[in-house]
């Protein structure tokens, strides 16, 4: 692409690094930029910049957060005995927004994947064994996604924490509501019948 | 969605202002930056509000520049008796990466679009007016689309232009080269055949 402004170039640039944003992209962004007001676009750019100057990961849970602790660990409202285990921060919103849950999190910041030379070690799992030993947490559950990453972090998780007294478990995996027996694959399919549940403790909501 | 920091909603809902950026898109660029640097997040930011800061209309052609006279209608190399009437700026950028135009740009800032409340009024006609009049332009050649807003266009300017001694041209139109007669509309096909060029006319490249 050849320009005739610098300034323009640059920023078509800035934004073309941004994943999954091409530059025809970037250039159709930023000439909706100039076209706001120039207070539009600085509060843009301070939204930005001031978010990534002051936000910082809550010491116990290590989730995005405007403090030391975030105000999910801070709310005295929330179960502290109860510890969801999730890979990302994407997964905390995912669940907050079913609004399900009431315990408090914990961030791993990734999952075992050998083949993406991704280990225990570069993962806040020794942070989660202190917390268990050091917090009155009664229950882990794991809210990792259904695949053989996901299964693997589980279990070596689960192994290091089988002599603390505490309770493990994982998110239902089963056939997604509103799906159809007949197109979902066989392995969900055949774990579903191996581990399906008397319809009394089928629960529908908590709320 | 809901957030546990008001940092990351506040730089989400920013990004998703942007048009055709969802949440979802939004979130994961916020996310993306958060894993950059903190320096390359303030330039990205310093980026985008220099730009809007600085950046001005060219007083002669009115498209984006650094300075009061662009640097394409500020550079002697250019044919300053030859000047494209493009729509927008984007028409401009894809003009010159042909690097097939060696003239100066008139951009009128949209076009004639009467459903859409666009008359004449709204457009840069006026100053073109004025530089065919006072500038020793030649040749105007419209790049315009062409669809009935862009003919239209054409039409009036060109009745405002017959006074005037300046030749008027419009890009050559028909079927797209490496387009298959079969597969191209009927209004194409005719006129292309109506509008039909001398074979020894018929300029591959001016390089």
């Amino acid at each position: 692409m050849v320009f005739s402004s610098a300034l323009l170039e640059n920023a078509v640039n800035e934004f073309a690094k941004l994943p999954g944003v091409g530059k025809k992209t970037a250039l159709r962004l930023v000439l909706h930029l100039i076209k706001q007001d120039k207070d539009v676009v600085e509060r843009f750019g301070e939204a930005i910049t001031g978010m990534r100057e002051k936000i910082c990961f809550c010491k116990v849970c290590h989730n995005i957060s405007d403090s030391e602790v975030c105000n999910i660990c801070s709310n005295p409202l929330r179960k502290s005995s109860l510890v969801c285990v999730v890979e990302n921060i994407r997964d905390v919103i995912a669940i907050e927004a079913t609004q399900q849950f009431n315990g408090r999190y914990h961030v791993l910041g990734g999952i075992i994947s050998p083949l993406d030379g991704i280990g225990p070690d570069k993962l806040y799992i020794d942070s989660l064994i202190v917390r268990v030993k050091e917090e009155e947490i009664e229950e882990i559950v794991f809210a990792l996604n259904p695949n053989i990453q996901g299964d693997t972090t589980v279990f070596y998780i689960s192994k290091m924490l089988t002599d603390l007294p505490v309770k493990i478990t994982t998110i239902a995996r089963g056939i997604a509501f509103g799906g159809e027996l007949e197109y979902t694959d066989e392995h969900t399919l055949a774990r579903s019948i191996a581990n399906r549940i008397p319809v009394g403790q089928y629960v529908i909501s908590e709320h």
